[in-house]
């Protein structure tokens, strides 16, 4: 029985710790979020399961020094620098880190110098980091990397993500704009403040897979969806001219040739969500995922399975290249 | 740089041969054939690439004296007892092998005292076994479990795969009974001697996957295709009214209900090859591969990147649940 803290209790949070309780082999045993709003309550109120008699604590070293957890689970923040002092400290303690922090999904490129401080502590104290979630972590990476497993040789990948973001949390539609203006979104654009985080990592694992050198040039857009009907959630109304959501572009070339071309669209009103990878090798290969994979479910389902699945790994920061991911109902 | 040997030069051989060939961080440095056609004559102009000045030798255990691999890549047989003298002999000089063998790609059901003590003299020597392919080893089992990583819990998996095998080698069109009437085929079912090796042990694989007990009951049906009209291929012409291939499914329940289906369409004049997958559960899927993943390639391409990827694992014997698979051209 693997011993799990739940370290943030956002939407996020929420969903990876009711996803560990009803996982037979997994054991919440405790759970930190700074928000005044839950430390001191009942975790298992804040799940909507009914008291545990388990009070969320405020500080998550205070937690795991109380509980001595296997596993943290871990979903406070998108970018790493936000959230690698909790992380570092966490790792010290000697305690693997499971964490959806999207910069953390395949931090060599972005963040190198704090990729090789988090490995060295994590190799240090014997534990594993690994950052993860659907996107980054599967979808559009892990999922194609195995496909691509196949393959002899590949002159370009490309994945397309098309979600309804109408069905989705609403930190999320937020996130992409949904209701503002086309000049309150180059706003946030300019200030770093919207779109998808980790699509340049998802890009960087692919292009690591298929053999790019580090010749390689990374590109990115972001641009609005306008809506051009009005769309109500239970978040957000979007009115016609408004911001529907984004358009997230992420090439990657080398020598003049793109070689892995990562296109999301996000948007409250999508009329067909669908996940779709083209391959241009030897051979080629075309997948298609229609309806495609929902994101907040699948980001708890794609770590609790990592979580069942630590122990494969060796020691150190992590990504989703070194995981044999699998649904992970079994023993074996 | 891995050392590699090619054991085995039948259609399998020598395309798993050319592969590691061109593959970088790769070297064939030996081959071994039993047969008198082969033994004795110059690998490289046996593989079609011109003199290489190796010359494939007629024992197995001779060539790795000679030539100390890594790995042994192992094609010689479908059914484990016919291949395992051979691995044994291999495992027990410490070299690791992988091999082609479809029984081996998950021995536990068919085979489970021969997959214990190939295991055991895999661990004592260090070393690991591995058998694996495109199906079994991939399409079916390895690409659906990662699917499955998305997922919390599972009712039922299916899997479809139709394979037109005009475009595949001889021997494989022979072994599906392509171009043979209806009564010879019902006397080779009986046999033993047709049809495809491996879907059992990619339900098994799935069925462990999903958590699915020891009381699983496991039916398999294989029946002939007839051909509606004639069609020739490079290797056998098939006349209407005779078999043009199998249909092959393999079906696991537990307490009353399917969970795993695997379905294997392969025939002379299949008029649209595809992969599907079709999870119910949470979340549902589907998943498709139009014009499927072609089978005698993707077996190289499976293996070469397993044994790019072989040091990642523990010694002993291995499964395809345990490779983090990918396409593997870096060293990272």
């Amino acid at each position: 029985m693997r011993r799990i803290v739940q370290v943030g209790l956002g939407p996020v949070g929420v969903s990876l710790a009711r996803t560990v309780v009803e996982r037979v082999g997994l054991e919440l045993v405790g759970a930190a979020d700074s928000s005044p709003d839950l430390a001191g309550r009942d975790l298992g109120e804040i799940l909507g399961l009914g008291r545990f008699g388990v009070l969320v604590g405020a500080d998550a070293g205070e937690v795991v020094d109380a509980t001595n957890p296997d596993i943290v689970l871990h979903a406070t923040s998108s970018h790493l620098p936000e959230a690698e002092a909790q992380i570092r400290a966490l790792l010290s303690k000697g305690v693997s880190v499971i964490s959806t922090c999207e910069e953390l999904s395949y931090p060599f490129y972005r963040h190198p110098a704090l990729a090789q401080e988090l490995d060295a502590i994590a190799v240090d104290r014997g534990v594993i980091l690994l950052g993860t979630g659907v996107n980054p972590g599967f979808v559009m990476d892990k999922l194609v990397a195995t496909l691509l497993g196949a393959c002899r040789s590949v002159d370009r990948v490309r994945v397309r993500r098309v979600v309804d973001a109408s069905l989705r949390r609403g930190p999320l539609q937020k996130k992409i704009g949904a209701g503002i203006t086309v000049s309150e979104f180059e706003d946030r654009a300019r200030a770093g403040r919207i779109g998808h985080v980790g699509l340049a990592e998802s890009a960087h694992m692919l292009a690591d897979v298929l053999g790019v050198g580090a010749e390689r040039v990374v590109s990115e857009r972001l641009a609005p969806r306008i809506a051009e009907r009005a769309a109500r959630t239970d978040f957000v109304l979007v009115e016609p001219g408004q911001v529907a959501g984004v358009e997230h572009l992420v090439v990657v070339e080398a020598g003049g040739r793109e070689r892995v071309r990562l296109a999301l669209e996000m948007f409250v009103g999508a009329q067909s969500s669908v996940d779709e990878v083209a391959i241009d090798g030897s051979p080629s290969l075309e997948m298609t995922i229609p309806g495609g994979i929902h994101g907040d479910q699948g980001t708890a389902n794609v770590v609790v399975n990592c979580a069942c699945l630590l122990d494969r790994l060796a020691p150190g920061l992590r990504t989703m290249l070194d995981v044999p991911l699998r649904l992970a109902l079994e023993a074996r």
